[in-house]
C-alpha cells in the first residue's frame, strides 16, 4: 500500500486557525506586506535573529535587555516609540548584520503568536522573497502544513492568498489538498503570477492602495518578488533564526 | 457633492461574519449546496413559508405546532428524526404549495441565525436560482450590504464564493467596496463562469466531492443555474418568505 501524503490546509485568516490541527503540522506563517518579507531579508543580511512580539511595550522592554533592534508598525507606520518599521529596504547588512532585531506588527507577528499557544509542532515563516526556501523545506519534511495567513485584522487579503497558491503550486503533488481555500488560492495565483504586482492593482487589494498611500511602491515590488532573500527563517525558543 | 454610494462586503465564512457591521446592512445568507437554493425553490414552488431553525429538535417541535414539513440535513444527509432532506427536487409545487417547510440545515440555517443574533438590518437569501432577484433588489434598495456566505463548518468554501462573485460582479457600480474578499470572488466567478460545475470540479470543490459521492450531481447542477426560482426570500418575524 502506498504511504499516505501528508495533508495541506490553508488558513486564510487568523479568526480560522482554529479550524485546522496546528499540533500536528509544519505552520507557514504568511504576511507577504510586509512583516514576513522583511524578517526574510533582515535575515538573509545577517540579522543573529528576529525576536517578534505582540505588543509595542514587550517590544521596547525586549530591546533593552537585549541591546536590540526595536522595530513595528501599527496600521502600517512605525508604532510611536520604536524606532524603525516595517520595510525591508530599512535592514541592508550594514545595519543589521550581526544585531538582533525585536519586532512587532498588526497581524503576522499576532498570528505566530496565536500559532504557538495553540501548540504548533513546528513554526517557519513565508513570502516571496524566501519562496523557493520555504517549498523546498515542506517538500524534504515530508510532514502535514498549514499555510497561515495572517490577513488584515482577520480580513482575509489577496497577497497572501496569492503566496498560498504560489507554494501550493510548487508542491501540491507532495499532499492531499482537500481543502477549498487552498484550490481558490491556486486559481487565484495562476491567474495573477505573470504580473503579481499587476494583480494587486486591477484587484484593487486593500493593502496596495494602504502602501501606495504612503508612498511604498518599492516596498511592494520587492515583497512580492521572489527568491530576493531565499533563506528560512525558523521560530526556535522564542527567536527566528536560521539553522 | 455626489451622494456616497453604499458599500458592500463578503464575509467567507460565518467565522468571519463579527468583523462586519450588520446592524446597518442587508445581509444575503449565501448557502449554494444546498439550503438557499433549496429555500428559493420550496418559495418559488408555492410554499407558505420557510421557517429556518438551528436544531433537529426545535424543528421536530416546530413542526408539530404548525403542522409544517420538517426537513434538513446534517453533514449533507436527512438528519435523524426530520421527514425531508435538503434537496431542492424534494419541494415541487404538488407537494410544498401553500404549506409551511420548517428547516434546518448544517450551515445555512446557523449562519442566518448568527446574522439576526448580531441585529442585523435585513435579511434575505440568495442563491445561483435567485439569483437576478437578489441582484435587483440590492440595487434598488442602496443600502449597505454583506454578502455572507454559510461555507462549511466554517471552512471557506468555492461554491458560494462564486455565487458572491456573482453578485458583485453585477452590482459592483452602485456599491464602494474595499474589501479584498469580495474582489476575490468576482475574479474566481469572471474565471469559472462559463461552466460553473466544471469549475468545481476542475477546482477540486470539497462540496462537489461531498455530493457527487452521495450521487447527488443533479442537485449541484440545478444549484449552480441562475434564475431557475426567480424568488426573493425575505426573513421576517421568524419566517422566509416572498413579499
Amino acid at each position: 500500500m502506498p504511504k499516505q501524503k501528508p495533508t495541506l490546509f490553508t488558513s486564510l485568516s487568523p479568526a480560522l486557525l482554529q479550524l485546522y490541527d496546528v499540533s500536528n503540522s509544519v505552520v507557514v506563517i504568511i504576511d507577504v506586506l510586509r512583516a514576513t518579507s522583511t524578517i526574510a531579508t533582515a535575515l538573509f543580511n545577517g540579522a543573529k535573529a528576529v525576536i517578534p512580539v505582540d505588543s509595542i511595550n514587550r517590544c521596547i522592554e525586549l530591546g533593552k535587555q537585549l541591546d536590540g533592534i526595536t522595530a513595528g508598525e501599527r496600521d502600517g507606520k512605525i508604532a510611536d516609540g520604536l524606532k524603525y518599521g516595517n520595510s525591508p529596504f530599512e535592514y541592508p547588512g550594514e545595519f543589521i548584520e550581526g544585531k538582533t532585531l525585536v519586532f512587532t506588527t498588526t497581524n503576522g507577528t499576532r498570528l505566530l503568536q496565536m500559532a504557538l499557544d495553540k501548540g504548533a509542532k513546528e513554526i517557519i515563516t513565508g513570502s516571496f522573497p524566501n519562496y523557493s526556501a520555504v517549498c523546498d523545506y515542506l517538500l524534504q519534511k515530508n510532514q502535514n502544513v498549514i499555510l497561515g495567513c495572517a490577513a488584515w485584522k482577520d480580513r482575509v487579503n489577496i497577497e497572501d492568498m496569492l503566496f498560498a497558491g504560489a507554494v501550493i503550486s510548487k508542491v501540491k503533488k507532495a499532499f492531499t489538498i482537500n481543502c477549498d481555500s487552498s484550490h481558490l488560492a491556486e486559481t487565484i495565483y495562476k491567474k495573477g503570477k505573470k504580473d503579481l504586482f499587476g494583480f494587486m492593482k486591477k484587484n484593487n487589494a486593500s493593502h496596495y492602495h494602504r502602501l501606495m498611500g504612503f508612498g511604498l511602491e518599492k516596498d511592494i515590488r520587492y515583497c512580492l518578488t521572489a527568491d530576493v532573500a531565499n533563506v528560512l527563517p525558523f521560530y526556535e525558543n522564542g527567536k527566528l533564526i536560521l539553522k
